[in-house]
């Protein structure tokens, strides 16, 4: 379905919804793909989503956008649901959902549903419950189809044929008479060989799988550095607690890129302004960048202050300052983003330091020499005042090159204190280059009056 | 294998490579992986990787290795390689990564490389070359497991058992007398049903597709919104093209990623500085950013001028201004960066905009005060100046209520103009915020400071 479908059928739904037209909305629900239903839900009012909700007559759809929703919808959705409907829907949905489900619901409705689960049900989800959320353990699924090396394509096949309880089947694992994974096969090779072959002679020995502490974006850059449909998850004796598989990876991609882009400009991923009381929360999650960005200001103007005379003598001064010091703050953020990208693919080390540097300042002298041309003849023209100008001009060369040195040498230098690289987000990058900036430009542009006194 | 793993692999790769250490590197490399061997390349300087590479006896590992790395290492690898040898390696590929390394060959190499191609295998390539390299049909492979709907399933089963030719086999797709798609089978679903049931009963009818023009982009969305392993690629007649697989999707969603980071700072998604000759074009690249910037900070300075008088009796009017423009254009970037990740999960719409922009700026009011007020005490304890202090921190607010309305306002009514709003860029809302605050803040300090004269 395209995006213009689905806003087509977003604008029916709410509009039945808006309407309170029952028998129509339930009737479109039915005919509706879960998944569809699930992607209207952000553009739905909180009464809306409701609504919508509870016409939903199919236990797998209402069990799948329960899945689908964020923790203030899904707060939203459970608010008027019996406990005990609540807990249906969680027995139909795969065990791996159901404990996120279960993670993100309200504390007190939590508890009543953890009550009312059936035991072993409970227990696994107790024990997922118990991996750290961006871990392997806390996205793996615990239902993995598995088989004695010693059973054959044919008992294979029957198994299969027979595991109602695996709902979608990526590979075969094969373990060996310790409960140890020891192979893995595709479904495609177990039709390939006679069917009397044992697992054994079918298998891929030496799998690649991950510890359950293993951060997710690890296990995410695994599954796709390999083109795997899952992973499998082992403890420290090799036994198999569950898989990994290719959705929720693109899940853990497309997190990990959002909270990035958010982390550059000094933003919480989940940034809750839209959340009742959420203003004050989010206000307070932006401070600390801001509070930075503040105390380097009042820096600048502390330094700016040294050349309080200069500047009473000659008040153009004051009006060149901030465009030194914004190429500083866009080349110093360019090499930034360009160097913490380079490590996070894999493709940087702090032991490239030297060639990134150099890479980084040709390119930001380069452009400073071309701008402070520009600027100095600007200058010059402008307001007659050749020295001016060419002190403008070199200052923007010094400050881009200074930026680009900064840029793109701190996330090296955290790299190797092994501190995340994303921490030098652009607000970090633009206050630095700000004291930098103002320090080279009164410096070079007063040297170079002076000249013409 | 781990991070870690890799990266001692890299290192011990690398010293045979130095030393020259032929048996022992090719011994490595026969026992590595595939994909852990191109891992390694982006660390490697040319000359080591083109000697890694003749080393590879397996023509598969050869293969994925020039199929995994990008256009610079791969106009390496191939500099000296005898042509005949390059298509041999092309060979070996599925004919959706033949294509998309033949699409970064070198122009003289390619067109040595199209003549020497099989005639069927030259047509699959030219047609897949004529879709543009961002759409459906550009990241597909023409290879789909396809069988009639009169098939049984035992003969499905028979003709998957005998499909040498489809590598990885995802969906089985069900075509009626005329070749339109009409079904989609699991794999497993074929072994669970009698062995005579035809497929028309054991398909899914209704089949999710994409055309081939479809951008990648919205691919991508529609296999991540339904947690596909494949999406089938149909023409205008619902005839099956080819399928585009999960680890395309995967890809996809990285590299988009990456862009809409290297946007957001005004930098190109392949910022060329690594490579030969690559620091001009990065320059290229990067100019028009920092040009927009450049005009920017022109007019901050032109407008300055306007208050050049009170400057020069005052100079530490102009300390003050960096921090004001400071802190709205982090605000700004703040609320363009929220804004626009919402429109891309598409949690917003240009109908949401009164309620976002309403949030932005009580968010952005609420630092405003915080940070103005602290601003004002400091002035005022420091410099004894109430009123400056008072304008100062009137105009941080006043700066930081706007940045939050136009950081907000912009990309949703770019969007309402059906323009990408990720052309919002930090340096984009940072220039725009520059000249609103170099206004507010001269109007609202001079209007004050005129008060206690």
């Amino acid at each position: 379905m395209s995006e213009n479908l689905l806003h087509s059928r977003v604008e029916t739904i709410r509009r039945l919804a808006r309407r309170g037209a029952v028998r129509p909305l339930a009737n479109i629900l039915q005919k509706t793909r879960a998944e569809d239903v699930a992607a209207t839900m952000p553009h739905l009012a909180p009464a809306e989503q409701r609504f919508v909700f509870q016409h939903i007559e199919d236990d797998e759809t209402a069990a799948e956008l329960l899945a689908r929703v964020g923790e203030t919808d899904l707060a939203n959705l459970v608010r008027d649901l019996p406990v005990e409907r609540l807990v249906e829907l969680l027995d139909a949905m795969e065990v791996d959902d159901e404990t996120d489900v279960i993670a993100l619901l309200p504390e007190d409705i939590r508890e009543r549903v953890m009550a009312l689960l059936q035991r072993d049900d409970r227990e696994q989800v107790e024990e997922l419950l118990a991996w750290p959320e961006d871990s392997a353990g806390g996205i793996m699924q615990p239902a993995a189809f598995r088989l004695n090396e010693d059973a054959t394509c044919r008992e294979a096949i029957q198994a299969l044929q027979e595991s109602g309880d695996v709902e979608q089947v990526f590979y075969l694992y094969v373990e060996n008479e310790q409960g140890q994974l020891v192979g893995v096969v595709s479904l495609r090779n177990l039709l390939t060989r006679p069917p009397n072959t044992p697992l054994h002679e079918v298998m891929v020995p030496d799998v690649i799988s991950v510890p359950p502490h293993l951060d997710q974006e690890e296990v995410s850059r695994i599954v796709s550095r390999y083109d795997f449909l899952a992973v499998p998850v082992v403890d420290e004796h090799r036994r198999l607690l569950g898989i990994v598989t290719v959705d929720d990876v693109i899940d853990v991609i497309k997190e990990e890129a959002v909270e990035d882009m958010m982390l550059m400009v000094g933003v919480h991923q989940d940034d809750p302004s839209d959340q009742p009381g959420g203003v004050l929360k989010s206000a307070r999650q932006r401070l600390t960048w801001l509070l930075i960005t503040l105390v380097g200001g009042v820096l600048v103007a502390e330094l700016a202050k040294l050349w309080e005379r200069d500047i009473g003598a000659f008040p153009l001064l004051a009006g060149f300052l901030p465009v030194v010091i914004g190429m500083g703050g866009n080349v110093g953020s360019q090499a930034a983003t360009i160097t913490v990208r380079g490590i996070a693919l894999g493709h940087l080390e702090p032991r490239d330091i030297l060639r990134v540097v150099w890479r980084e300042v040709r390119v930001g002298l380069l452009l400073g020499l071309g701008y402070g041309l520009l600027l100095a003849v600007y200058c010059w023209l402008r307001f007659d005042r050749l020295f001016f100008g060419l002190g403008v001009g070199a200052a923007i060369l010094a400050a881009m090159g200074a930026a680009a040195v900064t840029g793109s040498i701190i996330p090296l230098a955290l790299q190797r204190a092994r501190i995340d690289p994303a921490v030098v987000t652009v607000p970090f990058v633009t206050t630095l280059m700000d004291l930098v900036g103002v320090l080279i430009y009164f410096s070079v542009t007063t040297a170079l009056i002076a000249l013409t006194f």
